[in-house]
């Protein structure tokens, strides 16, 4: 067992320069665009001429609702996919970009942890190849451009009262969530009250994660709507004339980014979307290049399995057209005792019978993924203080809902320790098949679309919505966007909408407060319960210890 | 003579990888950190192991003030760089970043024109390898730290009247300019009245133009004055603990960016801060880095030698210890007639006179020029309808002042046509030498400071000064900041603070409208005039035209 902290394993890593890396997928040199040593981007000629190739396995990889306990959900990720290479499978991993913005609040994180961790750590926390300055760029110039059309006459006829379009910013800055603009006179244009929101929050993000290429992406930016006239006629990008430039501005950052995990296997990390107002995936492109190149593609989705899991395969894979092939849901004996009762301060105790009183949230989460028609394995990552007996609660439990557990090791092992879920995800994988079918169908109207995600998968009785939602619903329904799916912008820490309300509540409904359209991205967001689209700083920010010692490296971000 | 665009012929290119540019100036392929095949930073390890090597002669390119017929200042930096590498010598230019706000407004623009371009033009006008973005994130993660040291308690007594840090973005966007911020209630903080300026206008941008190295960078970020307490004491960076942070966003962005000219000769492009709030150069780091690594290095600083020479010698220079072995000041025919009075549309006809007249201009740059005790050579840079008379008259009055003109075909030539002007600069460089002395001592006052510059570069008659302004410098003089060098900031137009007066005007004086310090770039803004921080947009922006075409080609940017 290793006492060593992530960053310090993350800065002995062997790495190997990238072109070895690209090599192992069969990327010449001439097809990575390198950013240093250790990241590069994938050339789009050369994804181009991937179109014919078959895809490889797809393997989600979800978890139980989070807890402070932590579940592991990307280590298992990075760990499953150095562990399908170890047993001989061409395995690559796709995750998502870090945020700059709040490893300056809270520290910064690996991306996995221990002896299963994506490399370089430092680059992947600070600006990485851009994208995210990129995503901030075009978003900021249609702002920009909205405001500019107004103060030169407002041809379009925008009510001013009715710009939606926000601007953003990759900082955890509270002053920016409600500002007043133009003030300052008329060279300084028409003062209104606005505000930013985070760059991962950003509607932008959403696109360049869903667009199949980069003709998709610009016609997904050109049907954002940034506003409404004051018969609410809806404005689109396209009608401010800002796609096309907005596109140029993405023209890089949509290529998939290529790295290496600690045992030097392909990991794609691309895009980062909010998984409550977004659906929190990394990009369409990254997975797609990935299943074209690799057996085994290993990827994960934001936050439990309720949340996370449910937009993949309702939002993703419908838009995608990929499914996966198999599930591994991420749970820790920790985190069961956790969802059984156990305040974090008492978790050093075996305790198995809250261990099993525990393993209700789990089994909700088994249920719920088995409903799409897809195989699942429940990986237990391992915490060093884990009793044989508690292990035996999780893997007992899960047989007995006619699945299997695996323990997995790759915290301190690497790849050793997820020889046996490789395994088992071959099994799975290439086994009878999966017969994957989304929650809803399209033709579904948008409040039953809500509804059905709440009785079916968070198991409410109903759902409760205003009729300001219902109608909002029903008008969106009459302009054409009622086959879009739903994003669910609800607590990832439980089933309901109070985040206190652990393991496997019933007998409570879902309040849905408010509806947003993101037509460029694709989906109707339901948003139920508080959500913080520009985060604060703490009183003590890490931003504060973090620092450049003498040797030149990063302290104080890990 | 071509008829192509620049961008026609920056497109037709035969771009070398990076690492064959490196090798020109004996950096190894693992010394530059690529971005892409086309750009590399150097990297800092190699950069220190260069500190006991020679520097080469440094050449700077300057210009007569400029006019609407252009003048091509940059061109001719290119163009004498290639020159000075056709007639065997091994040399480099070192020139400014491209900011990408503006691209959006006005078309962006090549770095050169004609055969005398650095390349790649699109990557440059975008976002290049990310320095202006790690700008504006080191800007604004100070001004979110700035709010939330207040947010949670203002232990050091900030008065929120007197916060002076703005944010910045990379944007031309107006309704930035004066906001309202922590609007919302308590969680948002406290409302103030505060505003965004464009990156390129960030201290933080002069900062790291002018740093030697990152520690160096480190400890300018600290003295930063960010605001004042009720009793006007000043408050830092470095109070409010951002400026290890701030170090760390920029470790890569400190690093030089090393391209190539169309003749595939290196060329740093690094920096990018304003020429009249700021110095107007490209970054310390590249040109001494470029001195240890060329025989020759040609550099350029913004606007006409009046601001742009000047804060090149007294700022730059004197902070550097580096100094010109020669200087090159630019001249058109064209702009000769302007400043002789003739109006853009009459530009085509043959106007000897008015020459003579407009020659008046660049005599006084001349003079200027040489009193800093360096030599001097005019380049013409010749324009298709150019008379031999107009011609000659320049040269017979550049002789008449004891200097020579040298006619340069660069643009249509490439450095075939800057042969002349090489062979000239190489004689001056290495001829009895230069005998170089800034402008005034670090001792003088800081109002002497602004009244020696408009005196004797600007030939005014004196300064007019608010009480107000000048018991602001003598303040800062008591408060220790009296060595500091100052920066005019002032219309790039004419001498003189009004833009439409030509020539070699007499009989001014210079209103001194405002003083600001800039602690940590470490110079004292003198404004004189109207300075705009955060241009807007046009009526017709650039962007809506701006957009890939079928190729993947970006069009409309230039």
């Amino acid at each position: 067992m290793s006492h060593k902290s992530d960053i310090e394993i993350a800065r002995e890593a062997a790495k190997r320069p990238i072109q070895e890396i690209g090599a192992k997928l069969g990327i010449g040199a001439d097809d990575l665009l390198p950013y240093g040593h250790d990241k590069a981007k994938v050339s789009q000629p050369f994804i181009d001429g991937l179109a014919d190739r078959p895809d490889g396995k797809l393997i989600l990889v979800t978890a139980i609702n989070p807890t402070p306990a932590g579940e592991g959900k990307t280590t298992t990720t990075v760990g499953l996919g150095d562990g399908l290479n170890r047993i001989g499978k061409k395995a690559a991993i796709c995750i998502r970009e870090a945020s700059l913005g709040p490893c300056f609040g809270m520290k910064g994180g690996a991306a996995g942890g221990g002896y299963a961790q994506v490399v370089p750590m430092e680059e992947m926390n600070l600006h990485f190849t851009g994208d995210f300055h990129a995503i901030t760029s075009a978003h900021n110039l249609l702002s920009a451009m909205i405001d500019n059309h107004i103060y030169w006459g407002n041809a379009l006829g925008i009510d001013q009262r009715r710009v939606v379009w926000r601007r953003v910013m990759d900082m955890n800055d509270r002053a920016l969530r409600d500002i007043v603009t133009s003030l300052g006179g008329v060279p300084n244009g028409f003062p209104r009250q606005t505000g930013f929101d985070i760059t991962v929050a950003s509607e932008v993000m959403a696109i360049l994660c869903l667009a199949s290429d980069l003709a998709d992406l610009e016609r997904r930016l050109g049907d954002i709507i940034v506003a409404y006239t004051r018969d609410k006629a809806p404005i689109t990008c396209r009608d401010i004339g800002a796609d096309g430039a907005m596109a140029v501005l993405l023209k890089d950052a949509i290529q998939p980014n290529l790295v290496q995990t600690l045992e030097n296997n392909p990991a794609f990390v691309h895009g980062g979307p909010f998984a409550n107002i977004a659906h929190g995936c990394n990009s369409v492109m990254a997975t797609r290049t990935a299943l074209k190149l690799a057996d085994y593609v290993v990827t994960e989705a934001g936050f439990g399995a309720d949340l996370g899991a449910e937009k993949f395969m309702d939002i993703k894979c419908r838009k995608a057209g990929i499914s996966p092939d198999a599930v591994v849901i991420v749970a820790t004996v920790r985190a069961m005792k956790m969802n059984g009762g156990v305040a974090k301060g008492d978790l050093g105790a075996e305790n198995v019978a809250a261990v099993q009183a525990g393993c209700a949230n789990l089994g909700r989460h088994i249920e719920n993924v088995k409903s799409f028609g897809v195989p699942v394995v429940v990986a237990i990552n391992h915490f060093a203080g884990d009793t044989e007996a508690e292990i035996a609660a999780v893997t007992d439990y899960v047989a007995g809902q006619g699945s299997e557990a695996v323990l997995c090791k790759h915290w301190a092992e690497g790849s050793a320790g997820t020889e046996a879920l490789a395994e088992r995800v071959v099994a799975l994988a290439e086994g009878e098949g999966s017969a994957f079918s989304p929650l809803y169908p399209d033709e579904m109207g948008l409040l039953e679309k809500i509804e059905t995600i709440a009785t079916r998968i968070y198991r409410a009785d109903g759902i409760v919505a205003d009729a300001k939602v219902i109608k909002q619903l029903e008008e969106w329904e009459a302009a054409g966007f009622g086959h879009l799916p739903v994003c669910m912008a609800k607590t990832q820490y439980s089933f309901t909408t109070d985040p206190t309300a652990r393991g496997a509540p019933t007998g409570f409904s879902i309040p849905v407060r408010e509806v947003r359209l993101s037509a460029g991205a694709g989906f109707v967001v339901a948003i139920c319960g508080e959500i913080m689209t520009m985060p604060g700083l703490p009183s003590a920010p890490a931003a504060e210890t973090i620092r450049l010692n003498e040797a030149g490296d990063v302290e104080g971000l890990f």
